[in-house]
């Protein structure tokens, strides 16, 4: 349980998940909060999504949040949870310097690692339009190796994200690139795709002769335990599904609300009290009884 | 709809809501994309609640958020909506100085109202313990002038909220406060209560003298808009039930998620469409056509 | 003088200053405290610099620094003044979409202009290197457009500046370019030079046919009143004095008290008290009287 | 040098530093830039003062900003320098838990300590009026041994900061209050006088009979190291000096330019370049030859 005074002490490895020889379940969060119900729920790592963060301050995912504003709420994710934080920071904020930048400050604020696109900045979600303009291989590749050039405190994995399947470029170029950012020194490839079956992610996972791991993150399409670890997946990302879940019900209670008012909805929402369980109440109310001094 | 790029038009007065003869409904929402959620059920206005947008940053209601903090969300929530927003204020955060530059703050960023406490600072959830210590009425009637006296631009309403009830305080220092805060310049009175029932504030509601709007916060307690109108309560707050109903939803999700894949969640969550029709991505594409320019 | 409790009320038009006959002198400011000092003397509006804001910051001119936390700064320069400040908006922090979402965050907060100038982004500082890439014109007009369209509640201006000429560009390219921006919107032209004479931009106001008025920022080159006049630039830019002046008066004070202690510079820095003087703390001892409350 | 894009790397202890024989030089400084200056000047720690932060930023001494406002500029300047930074923590904003929390957070951030004064929340600065209301010493006691028991990663100082003398109460009082924090975990402890000589600390210090090492804000009176030795001062804090240098600087700066142009300013203030010196744009430079990619 998380202790609001206690200095963060992760309990697993990024890393090391990601070199093991099953899949890591990665589920996003995107806000304090959220973040305490994935660690809860028992996940392993979570993703702060830059979709369902820029969602869940009003804006979208075009880079409209800047990056101190990510920032900020990835450090109370950090602070509510004990997980290690895997953040989604897009194609890097601008270039080389902007990308290095990004990821130190993350990783000062107890983040555990980035993972970064081979788009341009400012970017678009990958599922609006088609066929979005990807970065220049060698660009995008000294963005990386400027990463891994930091000189971080402690763990903190880099993953490359490649989103030339989704431009609809070929497989042998998603591979080349998946090659060259590796040689750039990636930690880990994600290879994204907005196929409606993951055909082309099984594809690309059994033409890989890279030694890097491979991630996924299936929105369009369906994947199962048996494919994962038959491709070789070394992790998935359940990337926006806690904010997708968080608006059917806020839309319905809302609406109920409007027509009726709330009486109705309390067997479906938790108790004001799940609230001062989950963010522990109780250990303020010890503490106030240490410290809280009574005037002399 | 919101347009990202258009200065705030907020279509309805808050204090001409709260003067009007009918109750008026206020629905809590915590960060952008609530706040959106509750304009497009239909409400009027929006409670900023500090329970909750606390919560959503995974800290707790006893103003472990800074108020600054807090002020970004509202920013968040205001950008994103045409509804006026009616803040939290809690006990002021410190004094009439600090009560009273908060406020200009607020109304700065274009929220229309705040809502001020006779508690102490740091305070805590009202549902927290019991009879906690109120502020003295002289400095809290301090506080409010203070506020009063700030030279707004617009309409910015102050709410002076009683705890006196809470406290387990009569009834009739509960109203003694009520007219103290009246007479310091509150433009309405909330008069909160953690009964099982209404019976406390209708007590009130039936004695009160003065000529300021009744509100009430009903979370322990039911109400039904017959009682609400025949007591002359002019607006109700629901006050934490969207993330509670999130909450609900998101332990659903991840429990589901953690044993079995969200296969099966995909009919009760809403698809990522939704989030790009909320957040109006549309404009985005068409403003790409008009403003992105062709290289020359 | 500032009151910490008054919306703000600027006291002079920033366009109309532009528009007028004479030279209006713009000084740097880079935090809300030397924003004070600019409007004590006696100017009539204030720069809010991209280098300077930067580096007060401890970083560099590159873009390090988020477009919010810019704005934060720009905030409490509003929040501390009654002039206008016109912005520095860098390159527009990345497309069309950026650039109308920073210029109405930065008109929401009080600003009352923005410059935008047509280099990459991230930017580098105009005095490093050589011959740095320019925005496609096209590309740099679409932005100026979209910031056009923005619908800004009061008065917002835009300057567009051309980096032709430092580029290396043609005297006929830096003008094209200008023209091009008059018509996408602008409401002055910044013409920028690195040459350590005026020449270059006393050319181009010769060769000027446009009806925008025309702004310079001497950092390399001295101009004279009569020249600026005779040229008809509208507005002079100090870009960065006092920031310098502030560098120099710090590093010495800082040598001083390393090898000697402050007791000697007592002449020369101001006592505590000229901080009390020009941060108003006697209205706040004031409020005190008025507002702070005896215990009931 | 500081390195952007390196974790930090203190080369000194402050606790040490304060438990060696010597008396420890702290400089001032209010953000990255002039911490910066301090780090080259030599010294071995910075203070992040209260006074001088909230000045630059445009507000008063009162708590007007926000801890997290604060925090921020604080977290600038860790970035900026290698220095150990000794944060002014005013009273605690509020009480022990936001306190811990308040510790935590610029622990978390690269900050090696905290002061924390025994006055109310909000604090006004203590050159302000008289007789200012003290913090209950019991109530005071629990917020260092709150602060105390946060599980801190690394260093983490606190040194408590008696207002007895400022205040006019006794020596005895200052003392007993000072036995009492040191009983409660502080590291060192810090008392303050508004008096014209120095006999005041001079005459606490010669009374003290307890461990902890003895800090001194010389404002209103003079030192000199001869004093400072042989009375036992661990360390003295030249606490606002930097600030009143660059305000008689910039307020000089601006009046000449005012009535005459920066023209004659260039032999005292420093040249642009000097800006790029200390914040290493060289740096850039070369990461750019290494990183910035030459496309495909």
């Amino acid at each position: 349980m998380t202790l609001a005074v206690t200095a963060e002490s992760r309990q697993s490895s990024l890393l090391a998940d990601l070199q093991s020889a099953g899949t890591t379940i990665i589920l996003e969060a995107h806000n304090g909060l959220s973040a305490r119900i994935v660690e809860e729920a028992g996940f392993r790592a979570i993703w702060a999504s830059g979709l369902t963060i820029s969602s869940s301050l009003g804006v979208r995912d075009a880079n409209e949040a800047s990056w101190t504003q990510i920032a900020e709420v990835v450090s109370q994710m950090v602070d509510a949870t004990n997980l290690p934080v895997l953040v989604d920071g897009d194609s890097g904020y601008g270039d080389f310097n902007t990308a290095r930048r990004v990821s130190l400050k993350l990783s000062k604020i107890g983040a555990k690692g980035i993972c970064l696109e081979d788009k341009q900045f400012p970017k678009m979600n990958s599922f609006i339009g088609s066929r979005q303009p990807l970065a220049d291989v060698n660009v995008f590749s000294g963005i990386l190796k400027a990463v891994k050039d930091v000189q971080f405190r402690g763990e903190f994995v880099m993953v490359a994200r490649t989103e030339a399947l989704v431009a609809e470029r070929s497989l042998n170029e998603a591979l080349d690139r998946a090659y060259a950012y590796e040689e750039a020194g990636a930690d880990a490839i994600l290879v994204h795709s907005k196929q409606k079956t993951a055909d082309e992610v099984v594809a690309f996972a059994q033409a890989w002769q890279g030694t890097s791991p491979l991630v996924v993150v299936p929105t369009t399409y369906k994947v199962n335990p048996k494919m994962l670890q038959e491709n070789g997946f070394s992790a998935v990302i359940w990337a926006n599904h806690l904010l997708r879940a968080s608006i059917a019900a806020m839309q319905q209670a809302s609406a109920q609300i409007r027509y009726g008012g709330p009486d109705m909805l309390e067997d479906t929402i938790v108790p004001v009290s799940e609230i001062f369980r989950m963010l522990n109440y109780p250990e303020l109310e010890r503490a106030q009884q240490i410290y809280g001094g009574t005037k002399a």
